[in-house]
């Protein structure tokens, strides 16, 4: 599979078979997350894997609520990832300070994406979560009370069908040599 | 090639040979970039390509100083992207606000390492850089005054033989069930 076709058949997964997800395929997700680059190297990420049902169902219940209950599709999903942002490397603090940039804000997104893709190669499907109730979380993984979480990744056997994506136009998106193009 | 395999290979280029890119290139590795995901579908970004070689050199110039020399070596680079942040649309908007989440920066490390992987696929080598003159590139490029730039990313033929990757250990970046594990 070339990394255009990886890329279109990524997708948004929202809807999970009841299958269990093999640690040896995780594991390789890992392995391509790990491999991410960062500012300065400085990787500033942990994965902490929720498998155990029980456990993963209170995560789950973490991610909505009656008012916001659009990631009410967790509670299917087998696993869920928690992306723990980790302080970056004395470079990468001090380059972002002064240029006011989160760099580890955007590693957590270049990382986490590393492993959807390695997920989608191995026939998983994902979905990244960026709403959830973040005190919660931490109380039930005993995440030190310091730490922010970046982002969850839910994970399964896809019960989706590979849908057309619904994307700007090119035209939209790049120019050359200006702004306006 | 394998996405672990293509997740070896990429790596960060900071010697390029003299070797100008094609553009059917560059618009495979944007396709790739147009495809991610985004929170709430928001594709909050827009790519400007400088493959101009004035323009390029006076962007280049903008990323270094005698002070924070390291990223001279765009100079050499033949072709410089930008990644302008586009605001989200509003429930991505709505949702970064209440949780103080910039998801913007997220999605913009996500769709970079698109471009810089399909770069890699391509035969082609990227750096990422967080470091720069935002100021004088907006001026360059005519972009407005209100935009901010995420990253820039070198591009070219790399000169650099693949290196061995410097990464934590896995026991180091992931555990199970508990931030422990």
């Amino acid at each position: 599979m070339s990394f255009l076709e990886l890329c279109r058949k990524r997708q948004s997964v929202r809807r999970y078979r009841e299958e269990r997800v093999a640690r040896e395929k995780i594991e390789r997700c890992l392995e391509a997350a790990r491999l991410a680059p960062s500012a300065c190297n400085s990787q500033p990420w942990r994965f902490i894997i929720v498998d155990d049902p029980e456990l993963k169902n209170q995560v789950a219940s973490a991610t909505f609520s009656r008012v916001v209950p659009f990631n009410r599709f967790t509670i299917k999903s087998p696993v869920i990832v928690v992306l723990v942002i980790e302080p970056g490397n004395i470079s990468s603090r001090f380059g972002g300070l002064i240029k006011d940039r989160q760099f580890n804000l955007l590693d957590a997104g270049i990382t986490a994406e590393h492993f959807c893709l390695q997920a989608t190669q191995e026939g998983l499907g994902t979905c990244i979560i960026g709403w959830f109730d973040e005190k919660k979380i931490k109380d039930i993984l005993d995440i030190p009370s310091g730490k922010r979480i970046g982002l969850l990744i839910s994970l399964g056997y896809p019960g989706d069908r590979l849908r057309e994506k619904d994307r700007k136009h090119m035209e939209e998106i790049r120019s050359y040599n200006s702004y306006t193009g």
